[in-house]
């Protein structure tokens, strides 16, 4: 059911790719005229047939709307399909993944191309997009007028969070929370590991227990931070470092046990037995963030 | 409050560490009989004052219940403690932490000396330990009449959960959780590295982005596990390797970026790359759990 509501912002898009498709399709539905360009023109089809404008250059794409999201591969690809649009005066909303440093540059490339300019990190896959409470959102950091002035057609494929005038802080804090995300699957994967073998412990089972007791023990991602601002890696300790690296052997045996490499695991206890050598024994874990950025 | 109800079942307690102490005080507050041994005497004194009885030796201390709960620091010195007493009818529950090859050797010499036996794998910590809905629990497997028979008593201190007549599995499944969390908390301090010196990312204000985050994301646990069981790696899969390992060199290159050591987070990236350079870009990252095990 497409409502087509004059009073909404034109929209351009550029990249349709599995992301950009399913946003695409979300402004379509909430009746927002869009604009789409795709590299490889086929792509943009399906969604001509469901009411959207086919641009056939990315400048062509670029010059219909003030607000331009674009969502393509990497930044090279962003600078390559951008290299003959003219910019002045654009909003520019650039959802590529990237680090924090191409999201600076790319700023700073819009503001000499008279451009505003907002990065963002897509927290979200494809099938969360356009579902309310999902649960998916996007950080956005860069241009807070660009934010104030563009929330609404912003929120429309997935949820919005500003983080700031610092173009780098979107892509940051994706890049932080997908790594502590691989942290923990690697957590997982190791623990699937250990009973993978095991008569009587099915992987189905097992998930559970996994699910509760990390979730459980996410709560002391704050203890962590309260010791990381207070510079006291003491307060609070639940187990300190002498009795978590006393059960080190036991988790390296167990491994060893089950036939399972200690690649993922032993790296982090490594750490924690390096802080409590210098002498940390009566700490958390905190120290670790430490030893890391050292 | 004691409340001494001479139907509850007489239980003997070896070692008042920590852990020991904390579970001590629970059965005297619900009034159970309890006679209580340490190697270092003094640290019997004050439960000695709230009501337990105090042996002098392992031994007697053994001999005065039928129910013996060990709780002392390694494998080894449970089997210092016990050398000389006599377990023949004993009911023996283990509560050290050890590896699941240690607990099975463990049962076979409890076996041998006429003993029942429950391993135990604690997964709390000592303030939790008396607290009701505390979330803490102990993994207990070995013998299933001895937890049948004794159930109430152990369920004192905090949550039991039985999970098999394999002496092994509760400390396996112990140390696959406690694995698990520190792949977690690697990942979580490698992501409070990255943004560790970034103005205007306060620890407290990154925490629940991150807690909200992998909560979300440990769903995914559940679809590792139904994977492992069916074979299929590429059934449900959101991202799939192909996607991920295309995002890598952000993950690097942020690191690099924030001066942050990659040591925590670029074992797993290679373990994914490696599956995707043998083929499994269409999969999830289950085919982990495989290289691991190889
Ligand atoms: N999918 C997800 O789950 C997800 C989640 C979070 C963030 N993201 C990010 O969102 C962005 C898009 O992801 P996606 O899943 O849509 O990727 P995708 O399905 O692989 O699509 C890539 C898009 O980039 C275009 N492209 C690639 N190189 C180009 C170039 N040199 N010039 C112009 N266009 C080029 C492709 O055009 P062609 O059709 O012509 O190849 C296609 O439109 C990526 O930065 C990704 O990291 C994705
Ligand atoms: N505390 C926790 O958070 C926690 C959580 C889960 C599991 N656990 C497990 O629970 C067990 C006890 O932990 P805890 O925190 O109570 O440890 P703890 O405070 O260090 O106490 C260790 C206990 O073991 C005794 N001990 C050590 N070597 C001995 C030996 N050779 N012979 C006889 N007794 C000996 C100590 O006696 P002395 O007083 O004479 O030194 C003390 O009673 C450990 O296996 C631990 O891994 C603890």
């Amino acid at each position: 059911m497409t409502d087509h509501n004059i009073s909404t912002t034109p929209v351009t898009l550029l990249g349709l790719g599995a992301m950009g498709t399913a946003m695409a399709r979300t402004w379509l539905a909430a009746g927002y005229p869009l604009t789409v360009w795709n590299r490889t023109a086929a792509r943009a089809e399906p969604l001509a047939a469901e009411g959207a404008k086919v641009a056939a250059t990315a400048a062509e794409a670029v010059a219909a709307s003030r607000l331009v999201v674009v969502c393509l591969l990497d930044d090279a690809s962003v600078g390559e399909a951008l290299a003959d649009a003219d910019l002045a005066g654009k909003d520019v909303v650039n959802l590529t993944s990237g680090s924090p440093a191409q999201a600076r540059a790319r700023a700073e490339w819009a503001r000499e191309r008279g451009a505003r300019f907002l990065d963002g990190g897509i927290m979200a896959i494809p099938p969360m997009i356009g579902v309310p409470d999902s649960g998916g959102y996007v950080f956005y950091s860069g241009s807070g007028e660009l934010f104030q002035e563009h929330g609404t057609a912003l929120t429309v494929p997935t949820g919005a969070t500003y983080v700031g005038e610092n173009p780098g802080h979107a892509a940051l804090l994706d890049v932080a929370l997908l790594s502590a995300m691989y942290g923990m699957f690697a957590g997982v994967e190791h623990a699937f590991a250990l009973v993978r073998k095991e008569e009587g412990i099915a992987p189905k089972e097992f998930a559970p227990l996994l699910v509760g007791w990390l979730t459980a023990m996410s709560g002391a991602v704050h203890g962590i931070a309260e010791q990381l601002e207070s510079g006291d890696y003491t307060t609070g300790v639940a187990s300190n470092l002498a009795m978590i690296v006393a059960g080190n052997p036991t988790l390296l045996a167990t491994a060893e046990e089950q036939g399972v490499s200690t690649e993922l695991l032993a790296p982090y206890l490594t750490l924690m037995e390096r802080l409590l050598a210098e002498g940390h024994g009566d700490e958390g874990t905190a120290g670790v963030v430490d030893l890391l950025t050292r």
